[in-house]
């Protein structure tokens, strides 16, 4: 089919296809080979449910379907919202033949995917992501969870899906300050792995935001490719795949100090790749590049009124800290990065009081 | 040193030795190879507290070490507990260096599991069971859980410890029925997998229920062989690894109609397999083997006044169930077991009446 992409997530016995197109569900997608068993049970939410559940729903023939409609937003991505899900299995009597769908964005799909990893330990899911930044990150990898009070993704699993259905045209719907948040995490792969995709995306990123049909599917299988090669190579997170938090550090601190929701979340990674790029040892040009490329983008460098303290105590809650040093992804040049952990919490502070304050 | 085993779970890069002998703890077990980081979380019950929190601190050396003792008992094995966990390790900024540990029996090594799997996507951890059930049973596999008003286990992950150390030490304050219970999946691994041991334990049954050293080293490192061979060849239990249910969907059917705690779990699995030993085509004489061993090992044949209809109903439930169609692991013979798919519910419902009402 013209303008699809299937890219597969390298990962032994757990590997699985991302396919990625226009009008994939318009044009009645197959779903047969991806739902083994009798039933299964399409998780989506409220804002999503009027707009494409029933397109989905005209895919799937002969299999008893049960939805399930969750309220909207990270607010929602609790224990509370993920133990539901489980007692909606429990009430249909799922087992491990049911497969469970995800349709909606990285919320949906991280509680969703937490919740099919932990009933009967483990069922098989599909995530359909209908945003942006879920189609180009959380959909890949297998990271599932929720958030704790005391900080995002506390708690969940590495949990791979069985498939992922990246149809754009669900992006016909999404606001635009959505969609310029994906275009924060799709910034972040050519900056840290491929400085041609870097080159292309300061090229055609005014067509990204027009919604451009064939640049958002380069542009999604691109960033998918490079996370799949990523993630293949260190599915637990113990080395290599860490580079993909390249400004996540960052951003989950901004996020967590500012309450859930007040920044979206490719906000603060935007701001969180300034910051890091400036901790970098890069030449001017390419911090003034990045600079660049993620304004042209729409995507905020900074915010106002940060307590640098603040910040990097929380910063230090991260999962990626290791005995209390602080270990940071940096740019060694544009479309290179390495992590670095000799990095004194003085310079840090320093960064972030002449960035956001 | 004398009279101590070590199995290797053979599972690629989350292989783990269990470790099995006497006074392991009080001549200082060597755990610095064990804690990576620098800090590690200890939870044990009310009950094992008092018996062994100490005498297991003394083991740890130049750690930060923090305790958390819950409640005892399965009806303690919730979601809540699980949460109660997480907060703790939140509390004490845990991070994915930092080591858990669980003292305990099988409540305590499935709930500090699922925690230590789904904290920050994944801890290691140590177990170290103190009843003769988890020893034998729970310590070995990676299945981790909670349960569900509506199932045990319902909820929960496939997650290796790093390192299960048994001290058979801890049995001397093991109540009887307690003990007993253990016996009850000691004789499930002579029936299903080795004659021999099955002839072993019929000649040694009233050595163990006395509590004597070298017959609990013996039985509790050929049932843990057993059962890390068996879990080895199918880590998430999608073929062969469904025979150590044996007895099992009778069992969990039973508990949950009876509400947890009335009948322990081990006297529960030895009327199951009574059960499954009847609808299994075995000769006579094998059946009587099997209900005199377990009658020997003063584990009971029977409950009255069960609702077999009930039972039935519970046990479609399961999650060894696949498209509403009962699995049932049977007996071909003494020390061999296969999966049954092609079984009528009026069979069951037969069995069940016979036996039970």
């Amino acid at each position: 089919m013209k303008n699809q992409t299937i890219i597969t997530v390298k990962l032994d016995d757990r590997a699985y296809p991302i396919t990625i197109g226009a009008s994939i569900l318009e044009n009645k997608f197959d779903f047969d080979p991806w739902i083994k068993g009798k039933d299964c049970l399409i998780v989506t939410n409220v804002n999503v449910a009027p707009l494409y559940l029933d397109l989905l729903l005209s895919n799937i023939k002969n299999k008893k379907v049960e939805t399930l409609i969750l309220p909207d937003g990270e607010s929602n991505k609790t224990l509370h919202i993920w133990s539901q899900i489980l007692d909606k299995l429990v009430a249909m009597k799922a087992n491990r033949d049911s497969t469970v769908i995800a349709l909606g964005g990285g919320v949906i799909g991280d509680v969703v995917g937490f919740a099919s990893a932990s009933y009967m330990r483990g069922l098989p899911y599909i995530q359909i992501p209908t945003t942006l930044l879920s189609q180009v990150d959380s959909s890949v990898g297998g990271k599932t969870g929720i958030n704790h009070s005391q900080g995002k993704n506390l708690i969940g699993a590495f949990y791979q899906p069985s498939l992922v259905l990246v149809d754009i045209n669900t992006l016909s719907t999404l606001p635009n300050r959505e969609l310029i948040c994906g275009l924060a995490e799709i910034i972040k792969y050519g900056a840290i792995f491929d400085k041609e995709f870097f080159c292309w995306l300061e090229k055609n990123i005014s067509n990204l935001l027009n919604r451009n049909s064939e640049a958002l599917v380069h542009a999604i299988s691109i960033s998918c490719s490079i996370k799949a090669k990523i993630v293949s190579e260190d599915e637990f997170e113990t080395g290599r795949r860490i580079i993909l938090n390249f400004g996540h550090t960052f951003a989950h601190a901004l996020e967590n100090l500012l309450g859930y929701g007040k920044l979206q979340h490719g906000e603060a990674v935007a701001i969180g790749m300034i910051l890091a790029a400036k901790l970098s040892p890069i030449e001017n040009d390419d911090l003034e590049r990045l600079e660049h490329l993620i304004k042209k983008a729409q995507l905020p460098c900074k915010v106002d009124s940060i307590d640098s303290n603040e910040m990097l105590e929380i910063m230090l809650l991260d999962k990626k800290v290791r005995a209390k040093q602080l270990r940071l992804v940096l740019l060694s040049s544009l479309g290179n990065a390495y992590v670095e952990e000799d990095i004194s919490h003085e310079r840090i502070l320093d960064v972030i009081n002449k960035t956001l304050s």
